[in-house]
């Protein structure tokens, strides 16, 4: 299923005149409403293939229906968020679910969509079939070399399938940890990565990175191996240029200054990129700005900051990407929610006056600080982003668009009310 | 110092056409326009007497200048502040910090202002000069009967003290609890409590209430005996009708859903009112509205909601209050802010579609559910709060007009640049 | 497989001398050595018939070999436990994964390990194969009166077994929440529940219990709808005498004091019993004993406490069960870990000098009650738990003797290396 | 007051028999009895001069009699605590407080006592007396240059007070941070504290070292600007082989594996040491051990193993202090029960059956993994501390004599009710 350009632009032409006036309404206050819509537009939010079915937790898994049954589907799905939001021109895979078989074939197949691949995922913490060692006491870190080694050539055979789509990234997330006091040694634990992370980042063509992500505990309870900031920098530093570190929202501790890290990373030059969710309580995967929409504010308030002070782009010099589960919402719908509460949070972050923020830090008054941050947050920059998606030929409302068209019945239609698409 | 009615018109005027513009823009889209700015109008928060001066921490507290001396001053400084936002006709005193020596002229002082008196606060967590028997270990739970009973005497007076006043509520927090295990035994700390409890009940005037607050830790490190809602609950209800439950938003572990808290007590008929404030990491006393806006946001959606299904009038019902530690920002404006953040929040919620929001529950529409409040959250309702205080003859912009009026300087000027409110 | 008492002889037979040795050394400082050795001997924990095989995560599961594949397996699981530390005399099943087809035989083939039935579990967080409406939105609290019929009708269902195998309780852990603000309606989820769990009471039969436990989160990552021990208080105090409050301790918010909730809700009579796991997170379901081993001595210092001041007989008055997942251990071992640590905290309690622990409470002696405390924690109890298990009949050593008879290897040769328990 | 030698005979004389008695049953069962006895007899905690007073929250402080008036009466309350455990050779002096007038005659006083100075500490979270600055917004982080070049001077001063005492290390805990959204730049905070420290760095003597400690938050309460582990790694490893990571156990978000990161700053060759104290929900600063032992347990595990590892020696490699607040406990009994806590910790880890642990590690055998630690953990080791502290002359029980020789009441007789010392 593809959506046609008529189909989008008649949904647009009904909300038009409201739309104008609300744009016009808040854009008359903005100083630099061009430069706003310029960046809102050319950002973008990869899309992981492993989100576009329903998620579930320990407790069980309860499907939608019309949920992709390869990766062919999974592509189309991404497809269709892109038709309507405009901002979701990458595919994020994780392998070995969604090893392509034909990448000529894939590519072709997502350049129709206008999509791309960004970074691919590789995945040890959960056994394959025909797996020939256990994962079950972890993967890089393992005591024995063997186990290591089958899990240093996964990565390299990830990198294998993403040089022939075109990516330009890995992503390594390690579940590698320990559920009782005295089972791993920390050192030698924090070595084996260490070294098994050395012989991966040895196999990495010229124009790649490595990204590094950490987190404090699930599905190991009493350590991870790489389990917060400061050991995922220890490793990108010592392994070289081409690592750095890669933040999921929701892998803290409660309380942890997330906006703080993303400022000394940048700082740093390691900052990788991002895994967007929301959480009340640890990695509970919610949709982006479902919780507390301020720290997602604050957090793309430090990145508009810290990517001026170094002149990077803010669409391309990092890695953008959701990583939520969706249990009770329709997948679609939840990656659509995700995406304009990251826009809503970026054209926020733009609209802070930083010359006025800056001399209110020099003056220590706070008040002020404070006023300025609020003053850009409180702003309903809803018509800014749906202006932006208009200009791109996206939908001014893409939830609304996705429920008028019925997507989803169509995909039911299509695939079956029965399918289980790959995934957590 | 008192602000003048022409002070007050001269700034709106200049603000006016600016303000018009915004208002008509905002409220078009408004269906409920009058009744929000009605409920607005008449919507206070009250302001406790400790909190107009500078707080601090263990650590250290660095006063500003012109804090108020006495009793008469922080009425000024209320005064001020109602007079410039329109929405904080009540003063809540904590006994002994601010015994009235004259109840009489103290009530004329405040009716000059407008303003008139909020619940009456105890103090057992710190022993005042001259005191008999220390609260080293507790007051109400106290082990000793003694002890318990000066506790006791202290509540009552602090009662007559209301009295004089026209207060209508007594707020009870409780510092009582314990440091180490075994420093107490929890059942009898409870049941002392609940003892101590019931006679100061026994003492409550006819139209009084008694309101309990908890409180997880702080300044107790191990156990509080009245440490969470469930507690406070319960004692509530076996003292009777007068007695509930009192909510202060920094008295939770991390990750406590209190919204869901408020909710339960508003159904049971026991949720007294709030201290509001904000927190990262525990009773951190900021600002209201300046870590989590989506939070308040969420409580003030279940009031509104739980409030109008028992017929409750939302201004009246409940007691609102600030309670907060201005230890880096001048503590009128702290105040101007919180006040703001409040008055927002309940303007949001005033904005939820509920009929849609219902319908959307009944089907199990999860995304159509958050998108329904997130409509009313996203909506910049700034200026429908700065619309209802200038009806009620209030500034359109509280802080601004504090600073364009100089009033921190002109405080100076009158009361010097050493003086240090009594307080925490 | 069943141990025969000669193989558990011989085994404490060589381990006799030491073990005498260790026992008296400890023994003779202790006063009421006799009470405590009847105690620990009458002393039972049950197994959950769902702890039988391999935990997991939402990220996988690594499953050992030997799991029990039927309800007769398993209590031939718990038989062993039971040989080995005579500890743990029942089993507590959990419907549908194990409902008995034949109860006569299954109770006939309890009686020979010695093991009689423990509460019964419903389960309505999963949706089963054929199952008419789906729990995906809850069961008890469920919008649709026609869901929560469903789900009275299974817990009714469930005591019916229960009855057959002469259970005298049924427990409800509800997953019932949301994962999103605006989801639920907090007060109709409530009482929804609270009217559903009233048609299941009406159907207890006279000498039964109803068993209410809450949990903060998971698998509902915004609101569980009987979240904490105060809305479990709450249901149970309006449903009747039969119901109370069960304490799973994994299932509280970081920095909870569990303790004084045990505390408190045995004064009220209100503590149904236990669900033991360890954590150092969230709901980790680790090991008894193998987080924090002194917050459990302290959980048993005040049941002991509140037990002896209501005249409670420790085994018998409320439920004391096991609820852990063994990701990383044999699960047989794992359990036998966790009883050996019950028993060990159990111990260290009944040391206490209750009468000095007073007498330092009544003074605020805080140091002296900490040494009490710790007087009793850091006593090696280990001999006195196991000469409780050598004069029952049990072994001086369970693991060592679960090691040296290779239970596992036997379980594996009968059984084979992929068998997978049901349970999660 | 200073104890006699024939006192403290006298006391463990009547103690004697009972004592080895149970020193016999401990050590036969331990193989490497002597070396656990060389190493508790040689290893040392020191005592910070603020901790010998009552100490407090911001909620009050509830002061005992006899505390020291001056930095003399500091050193000889460290002195009587050493007398009595012959642990606490070494006082750590906090400038401004205990500024030595005269360091000859202070340093003769200290070795009359058998002390020594252990690390000095700068205090930049308070304004002093005619203070130019005011360190309300931070000190080595400030906006501010010459704010910053106040605080750099202070703690150059500090290095200095500190080599006329033959201090060797200067200890750095900074509250810069902020407490609201806006109000810092967290980049310029880094480097601006990166540049301070690199100017106290420049200062260091060639044989002294920095130790930069951290702390999530309070005094602030939004962001401190040496927040976690990593941050302080961080600067360190910029500043040099001098500088390394104070860990201070409280300073911590919940959940924070502590041990994991003690071993991978061994690892680093960037442990400083430790401010030992307990914990149960932030910086509570109780008696150490008295929350969680078996936490402090295995932070000594880590320590045993991780120095072993790289030859270091124990006692002297890295520092050890308390660093507690003594609010409801007399400061010396504290003080004691933390130094008792510490060496009951530090011998269990030494009990640790490496050999053993290393073959469980390689094997993935969690079970017995766990068995070991608990088996060091579970032995009853206070026959050893006291067996060590009789060899050292020092008394079996440090609180029980201090009791006994009525120790707080000749100080009070000497020093009288109402002193009050220098801390927080």
């Amino acid at each position: 299923m593809q959506l046609e350009k008529y189909t989008i632009d008649e949904l647009n032409h009904q909300q038009a005149k409201k739309h104008q006036w609300r744009f016009n309404g808040v854009a008359a206050d903005i100083s630099n409403i061009d430069d706003v819509l310029k960046k809102l537009g050319v950002f973008n939010i990869a899309i992981p293939s492993w989100a576009l079915g329903t998620g579930g937790t320990r407790f069980g898994r309860f499907s939608g229906g019309g949920e992709p049954r390869s990766l062919e589907e999974k592509i189309e799905d991404v497809g269709l968020i892109h038709a309507l939001n405009k901002s979701s021109n990458a595919i994020s895979l994780h392998i070995p679910w969604d090893i392509p078989k034909n990448a000529v074939a894939i590519k072709a197949l997502a350049a129709q969509h206008g999509l791309h691949f960004d970074a691919v995922n590789s995945n040890t913490f959960q056994d394959q079939k025909d797996q020939k060692l256990s994962y079950k006491f972890g993967s890089l870190h393992h005591i024995d070399k063997a186990v290591r080694k089958q899990a240093i050539e996964h990565n390299i055979e990830v990198i294998k399938y993403g040089r022939q789509l075109e990516s330009k990234a890995i992503s390594v997330w390690l579940s590698d940890g320990s559920n009782f006091p005295g089972q791993l040694n920390f050192r030698k634990a924090f070595q084996n990565t260490l070294e098994s992370l050395e012989e991966i980042y040895a196999a990495l063509p010229d124009d790649w990175k490595i990204w590094v992500e950490y987190k404090p505990y699930e599905p190991n309870f009493y350590s991870t191996t790489i389990g917060d900031w400061g050991q995922s920098y220890l490793l990108a530093n010592k392994l070289g240029a081409k690592a750095s570190t890669l933040v999921d929202l929701g892998h803290h501790l409660q309380g942890t200054n997330i906006e703080q890290i993303v400022s000394l990373l940048l700082m740093e030059g390691k900052l990788a990129g991002f895994h967007f969710n929301d959480s009340k309580y640890g990695d509970d995967d919610l949709t982006v700005g479902s919780i507390n929409p301020y720290q997602l504010f604050l957090i793309f308030n430090e990145l508009v900051e810290g990517m001026d002070a170094k002149g990077m782009d803010h669409a391309t010099s990092i890695g953008w990407m959701i990583d939520a589960s969706h249990n009770v919402k329709d997948p679609i719908e939840d990656l659509l929610q995700s995406v304009q509460a990251i826009k809503i949070a970026y054209a926020q972050a733009l609209l802070v006056d930083k010359t006025a923020l800056v001399t209110a830090q020099n003056n220590n008054d706070v008040t002020l600080a404070q006023e300025i941050l609020q003053q850009a947050y409180r702003t309903d920059v809803r018509p800014l982003v749906a202006e932006a998606s208009l200009r791109n030929g996206g939908t001014l409302d893409p939830i609304g668009a996705f429920r008028k068209l019925n997507i989803r019945g169509n995909l039911i239609k299509e695939r079956g009310l029965k399918t289980v698409a790959t995934g957590l």
